[in-house]
C-alpha cells in the first residue's frame, strides 16, 4: 500500500530531535557523497491574473542509507506584494477550498514503489529549522542559552523549536513588524517550549545582548545590520538576503547550507519576475562569494572548521533548501507512520504499471 | 476532485492524430517562448542488488495557452544486460505486483490544483510516436509510402501510428533480432493499421527502397549505418545512438528533439553507470555537434528549413525527452475525460493544504 499522510499526521508524528537527528545522519552521506541530491528547478510562467505568476517547482533527493528517494512539488500561484519598506514573495490561495499546493512522494530505493505522499508545508518548516538547529548546534558558543528571533510567523516557531534542541535556551525576545502576530507568537511559543518568550518593540531589542539571533522571515531585503553584532554571536538566517552582506561579512566563520546555490530557473520569454531570484546582486554588494563557503554538510563532517573561540561571530546562511532533506525527513516519518498505523492506504496499483515506462 | 486515471484510460481516451496535432500546437508556444521545459535530471545511487542501480527520473514543462504544468517521474531499478551483440537498458519489475513505477502529475496553472495523476507509459510511447511523426511530417517527402522499421517493441508500435498519421503509407517491412516477437508484431499492426506490415530476416531487408527508415530500439550501440542510406530517404529515431553517427552526418538535413541535449546527472562518489549517458563519445565520433543542429520547435515555426528536394536525406533524432511532451499530451488526455467522464475522482483535498508551504 501506498500511504497517504496529511500535515495534521506529519506535524503529529515528527519531533524536533529527531528531525535534527535524522539530518545529520543525512548531511553526513551528502558530504561522503553517497547521498544525491538534485537542484531545485522553478519552471514560471504568466497567469490569466495580471499581479500573479504561476511557478511549477521541483526538488529531488535520493539515501541509499535510509532506503529513499523523494521528490517535492510546488505548484504556485505566486505574487509579490509591498509590505511596509519590503517586498515579500506571497503565495495565493488558489487550489480548490482556499488551499496551497505542495506535495511530496517519497519512493523506495528497493523496489521504486511509491512507499508515501503527504503534502509539504508541515515538513518544509521542520527541515528549515532542523538545518539552522543544526548550524547553532556546530557553531553557536556551548553556554549560549539567549536568543532573539527576527519574524513571529510560520517558519519562526520551528527556527525556536529547533535552537532550543540543541542549546539550553533561558529566554527569547522576539520582534517582528505587527506588534499583534509577535504578542499571539510569543505567548504561543513560550506554552509550546517552556521558555520565556517575549515580545518586543524594535529589531534592535531583540537582539541585543543575544546569545544566537535568529532570522525567519520571508523578506526580499536585508533586515539584520552589521553595527548590531556583538562578540561571540551566532547569526542564524533562512533565506540569503535576510542577513546584510556587510554583516555576513563581518563574521569570522560563515558557513551555507548548500552550493547549489541558485535555482535552476525556466521562464516563459520577457517573463519579469520581481525577485531578484539569483542573489548576485546581493553578494557581490558585500564582496561575498558563495562557492567558496564551506557548507553545512562540510561542517557536520569535520571538513570546515567551526568556532575557534568564546569571541568569534558565526553565522549560517540557509541559503537554498534541498529535495535531500524530504527524503531524509521523509524517511523518518514513513517509519513513525507505520509504527503507529497512521495515514490513509491507497492501492499501490495506482502509482504503478504494468508496461514498461 | 483530482482524475486518478489508469494506462487503459490513457490507451482509450488518446488517439495518434490528437496527439500529434496537441503537440504541434505546445512545440510552437516552445519556440516563441510562451511555454517552459526544464531539462530531465536522473538521480543514480546503488541499491541492494548488485547489478542493479537505482534511478529517480524527473522532468517538468508548463504551457500557459493549455492552462497546464506537468511532471514526469520515473522510479526505476535498473539493469544494462547485454542481449545479442548489444547492451541495453532495461528496468526490472521490482515494485509490488511485478510492475514499474512511472508517474505524471498534471497541474491547473489557474489555480495550481492537481487536475489528474496517472501512470506515465503508454503516454510515454504516445508522445515519442508523436515527435517522430511530427519529424516525418515536415521532413520526409510528401508521397512517401513505404517503411522499413528497425525494432518490434512497444515503441515500434506507436512510430507506426505517427508515421501513417501524417503520410499515405501503403506497405511496411519490419526488421528484429527476435524473429517470433517480429512476426507477431507484423500481424497485430497489420490488423490495427489496416496496412500490410511484413517481417522479413535482415535490416537491410526492411531498409532497401523505403521511403522512411524507423529505427525504434532501445540499444546504446549503433542499427543503422550510412552505407544503408538512399537518395530522398527520410531517417527517423528514437534515441540517439540508434543511427550512426556517419549515417546522420550524411543526411542532408537534421533535425533533433531539443537542445537539451543531455539530462542532469547526479550520482553517487564512484558510481559507474554503463550507459555512455552523454553521448559526448558518439557525437564526436561523427564530428556532430548536437548544439548546432535545428530543433523540431524550430522546424515547426519554419525557423529551420526542412527538405529542399526529393533526392535529399532528412534525418530527425529524438535526442531527449522532454516534460514538456506530458503537458501538452495530458492536456488533451484531461479534456478527453472529463468529457467522457472517464477515470476515479479522488479529493483534491489529499493532495493540497491548508499550510502556506
Amino acid at each position: 500500500m501506498t500511504l497517504l499522510l496529511s500535515n495534521d499526521d506529519v506535524s503529529n508524528l515528527l519531533t524536533m530531535p529527531e528531525c535534527i537527528a535524522i539530518l545529520e545522519e543525512a548531511y553526513r552521506e551528502l558530504a561522503e557523497g553517497r547521498g544525491v541530491s538534485r537542484t531545485r528547478s522553478d519552471c514560471m510562467t504568466p497567469t490569466a491574473r495580471q499581479d500573479a505568476l504561476y511557478s511549477l517547482k521541483s526538488m529531488d533527493g535520493v539515501i541509499p542509507k535510509l532506503g529513499v528517494g523523494a521528490i517535492r512539488i510546488n505548484s504556485d500561484i505566486v505574487t509579490w506584494p509591498q509590505r511596509g519598506n519590503n517586498i515579500r514573495r506571497e503565495k495565493i490561495r488558489a487550489a480548490p477550498g482556499n488551499r496551497y499546493v505542495g506535495l511530496v512522494l517519497l519512493f523506495s530505493t528497493d523496489t521504486g514503489e511509491p512507499l508515501a505522499i503527504f503534502p509539504d508545508g508541515v515538513m518544509q518548516r521542520m527541515r528549515v529549522g532542523a538545518a539552522n538547529g543544526l548550524g547553532a548546534k556546530y557553531l553557536a558558543r556551548e553556554a549560549a542559552n539567549t536568543v532573539g528571533i527576527l519574524g513571529s510567523g510560520w517558519q519562526a516557531g520551528a527556527q525556536l523549536m529547533a535552537v532550543c534542541a540543541v542549546r539550553a535556551i533561558s529566554s527569547i525576545r522576539c520582534f517582528s513588524p505587527n506588534a499583534n502576530n509577535c504578542g499571539a507568537f510569543a505567548q504561543a511559543m513560550s506554552e509550546l517550549l517552556d521558555v520565556p518568550v517575549t515580545a518586543v518593540a524594535t529589531p534592535e531589542d531583540a537582539i541585543r545582548g543575544a546569545d544566537i539571533v535568529m532570522c525567519a522571515t520571508n523578506t526580499l531585503d536585508p533586515i539584520f545590520f552589521a553595527h548590531w553584532i556583538e562578540p561571540g554571536m551566532h547569526l542564524s538566517s533562512i533565506k540569503r538576503p535576510e542577513i546584510d552582506a556587510h554583516a555576513v561579512k563581518r563574521a569570522d566563520r560563515v558557513v551555507i547550507h548548500t552550493h547549489d546555490a541558485r535555482p535552476i530557473h525556466v521562464v516563459t520569454k520577457d517573463l519579469v519576475v520581481p525577485e531578484r531570484a539569483d542573489g548576485r546582486g546581493w553578494e557581490s554588494a558585500g564582496g561575498l562569494d558563495f562557492d567558496k563557503l564551506p557548507t553545512l554538510p562540510d561542517l557536520i563532517l569535520g571538513r570546515a572548521r567551526g568556532r575557534a573561540s568564546d569571541q568569534e561571530v558565526t553565522c549560517f546562511i540557509n541559503n537554498l533548501g534541498l529535495g535531500y532533506q524530504f527524503a531524509a525527513v521523509g524517511a523518518l516519518l514513513y517509519r513513525k507512520a507505520k509504527e503507529s498505523c497512521a495515514g490513509r492506504d491507497l492501492p499501490t496499483d495506482w502509482f504503478t504499471e504494468e508496461v514498461h515506462p
